[in-house]
């Protein structure tokens, strides 16, 4: 309930890394950053605007695949409910953009992917 | 491009405030908490999770109708361009989750609202 | 699972209408439509691009305070679960784009409104 | 303007085809089909519930992109401008809910993929 559900297009920010949590659940995790774009029209072109930081989590089968799958610099599609956490860090707080991952494509406006599916046979 | 399209539904935290800015251009701006629930298996119900804060900013006809309209606590559904902005004060930098409203409206879930549009009538 | 949340800003095409179903359930139903806009490079200026139209279902307490509050014609914001369903009637088979609401308000960007949030006092 | 965006997380129902129009442009088309799954209290498990089928259209490279990628049954996640539109064919009236994509990707929730940026050299 009141679950933010956003999609954001972007690229992959810090290489993606997993961790066991104390639960024994894994988790795969990693920095998207996606920057708008805006008309200049002093310069009469596009120019980059503000890039916007999420802190994307991915779990279970999503998150290995993640890992297997996703690298550094490559551009993504990411659906995810959306959480401003607030942290605490050496005495300082902080605000965190969290996107816990519910489905991640590469996206296919910026290049071409080849896909296997889970449990397909690979002989 | 690549704008980040997100809908909150959320309450009022702050009191809507409307400023002139440099440009002469006049914006409403307001604090926008949501509140995730959870399932508590130990409790056995339904429990508040974590808050998320949105900085929303309305612009020309929305902001005036927002700072005419709007009160604190009010339950909203908001629809807006996203942005995690990075700010500085006071030699601390900190997050700010910005939202540029395009429509908002009062939550019919939670009350009732009678609308009056713009430009009609009054007699 | 695999829901698609959407949000829809547009008017209200038919007079909300509230039936009790089978189970004893109220549902308040109306028509929304949006009409997108698109640059004429001949003309220079903005018209009137494609209508499209959604069939919203409202359910319990947001149900009935649509059924007070929503009258013809008047602008909305309506997030809700979007299912796009095949009917048949005399025999022909039909699409219908159904929208089951989660959050509905009138869109300030368009007018003004007075709430009141459910369970409040009127004295 | 009141363009209305949505994340669509399916399956690939038809070949992917790509067609030049009149204005010499390529667009590649397909079905999508997405199915919410709902516990069924009887039988006490998830059950498939309904499912929507979506024309997605995907222009210059990202139609080029998928025609390469994308083949029947694969899993994807599709971000896109929504329309609900009215055709006719053999005097027949029906509705067609239209997708054109702004961003389609593999749903690493289902498999892996490997991908390779446009312009990157294959040497």
């Amino acid at each position: 309930m009141n679950e933010t559900l956003v999609t954001v297009v972007g690229n992959v920010a810090t290489e993606p890394e997993t961790v066991v949590i104390a639960t024994g659940a894994a988790v795969t995790r990693f920095r998207l950053a996606t920057t708008t774009r805006r008309w200049d029209p002093e310069r009469g072109e596009w120019v980059d605007g503000s890039t916007s930081f999420y802190s994307v989590s991915a779990w279970r089968t999503l998150g290995s695949n993640v890992k297997e799958s996703v690298g550094l610099g490559e551009p993504l599609v990411v659906q995810g409910k959306l959480r401003i956490r607030q942290d605490e860090k050496d005495g300082r707080r902080y605000l965190v953009a969290e996107l816990e991952a519910v489905a991640i494509g590469h996206d296919l406006a910026r290049g071409r992917s080849t896909f296997r599916r889970n449990g397909a046979s690979s002989a």
